[in-house]
């Protein structure tokens, strides 16, 4: 099964105490697919401008990346530039240029539709709900997001929830959205609010995958240096769904390898710029981490 | 196998969210002494004052802590006062009386002086030395400190990691004593300060154990309502001793599932005001949890 993926694609200027690259291939989208690619095919919805660099869309197309609903428009594409503090969990945005980000609205091909599996990546709720508005009967429906959305689109986003199976979140952002401190408490209000599944993410503490019934503690990978962790969330979510839609059959059956899977492509994705490290990443690397994850946490 | 366990005896007024409680029986030792009580024999080295409480020497014998190292002298009982935050991570000393603690020279009965497992559990790197100085070979040394120590006795304490098997700390006392944001970074240094057996504490979000060659990933064991975290960080270590000593043999076949133990003990610790839910805890609770453990963490 292919997943659909809608979200940012964007440029990336980024600083870490480790270096600075300009221009490099981001967006929420972007590191979405490129790790769902591994398990399986991705449909990407986007936009960019003229001035997309070539490589880029190699990049993509080297992934197997179906680009039908990437819209390429004049203009320019929505560049974002950032510098991380030495512990690398701080960043700080210094420009946010949207381009034709500004006026996108998603459109799906008819070959899109009908994809069973649909990964909503960080983007404004509103344009996360004008995609599902335009799918007939998906089978999982997962939803990423940012505490900019919790700031200015509060509204959409409730309304988002309820059409969620799988809602993706970042422990601060849990606690901004349920005002909980308690990251159990939290998953619990946040069931209330429409999603069957609550993952929160801890960064390199792993993350938490509520089912109602269950949890799930799930370990990060260690890493003994962290290169740029931007994207690692929207690898990790991506990872997730393209192991989900590989696996096919009962979503909670597989929920607990697909984390772990993501897991592994967001600790390959911060072990380089951008996406340098993920897109050079081999099927055996990453079943080589995911096994490590096994040995690291047994007991 | 008994474990020794040294450390501080103190009552504590405790502030958080959801009450106040006065002159609990308090201190690492205490919390310690507790904890490894459930698995093995515990030999306690401490001081307090004429004015500790009948009770509170009840709650030790309970546990069939040996109380023949501990010091009853006139005076007042080392009186510590604190109140958490919201969030439970952060609290602030409202108080501090060491009382009788002032004048403490740890002094170890003939029959403490061959015991194999030693927990130097927090108190003064100087008085841990007291302690060693008085062991007769010892099996297995693990030291817990806390940023105080770091702070105004780091000759004391770097003297002292040579000297230890194990060194227990949190994660930003790892990183003040490392000068390192990386966890597993940390731990290397820290391995080329003595210990072979580094373990970093992360609270909710578990712990790190590093073996030079290994590392670990241990779950903390998920709690939706934590009462008061005073203590919990000593029940892991007294728990995580108690069982090592219980099991014998090699140290690092039963580490894992020591720190497992350790980590249940520390979240019925956080369940009640000072050791209140921790001492009617029972075997088979312990056990449900670890085992709960397991399959949280399952993948």
């Amino acid at each position: 099964m292919s997943v659909l993926i809608v979200g940012s694609t964007a440029l990336d200027s980024i600083k870490t105490p480790r270096g600075q690259h300009p221009r490099l291939l981001g967006g929420s989208a972007s590191y979405a697919a490129v790790a769902a690619s591994f398990f399986a095919p991705v449909k990407m919805v986007g936009v960019v401008g003229d001035d997309f660099p070539k490589p880029c869309l190699r990049l993509y197309r080297k992934h197997g990346i179906d680009l039908e609903g990437l819209q390429i428009v004049p203009g320019k594409t929505f560049h974002w530039s950032g510098e991380y503090e030495v512990n690398m969990n701080n960043r700080r945005t210094l420009k946010t240029e949207l381009g034709v980000f500004e006026t996108f609205t998603p459109r799906l091909p008819a070959s899109y539709q009908k994809s069973q599996y649909v990964l909503l990546a960080n983007i404004a709720p509103s344009l996360q709900h004008l995609v599902l508005d335009q799918m007939r009967r998906p089978k999982f429906v997962v939803a990423d997001t940012m505490d900019l959305w919790l700031n200015i689109a509060l509204p959409d986003l409730m309304r988002l929830l309820p059409r969620l199976d799988g809602f993706v979140l970042n422990e601060s952002e849990a606690q901004q959205l349920t005002q909980e401190h308690n990251v159990l408490r939290a998953a619990k209000k946040i069931h209330r609010m429409g999603p069957a599944y609550v993952i929160i993410k801890k960064g390199e503490h792993g993350a938490i995958l509520s089912t109602r019934k269950k949890i799930f503690v799930a370990p990060a990978y260690p890493l003994a240096h962290v290169v740029d962790p931007t994207g690692a969330g929207d690898c990790f979510v991506g990872g997730m769904m393209g192991w989900l839609a590989a696996s096919g059959g009962s979503v909670e059956a597989h929920l607990r390898q697909a984390i772990i899977h993501g897991s592994v492509l967001a600790s390959y994705c911060c072990g380089g710029f951008g996406l340098k490290t993920l897109t050079r990443v081999t099927p055996a690397a990453i079943a080589r981490r995911v096994k490590e994850l096994g040995a690291l946490t047994r007991f």
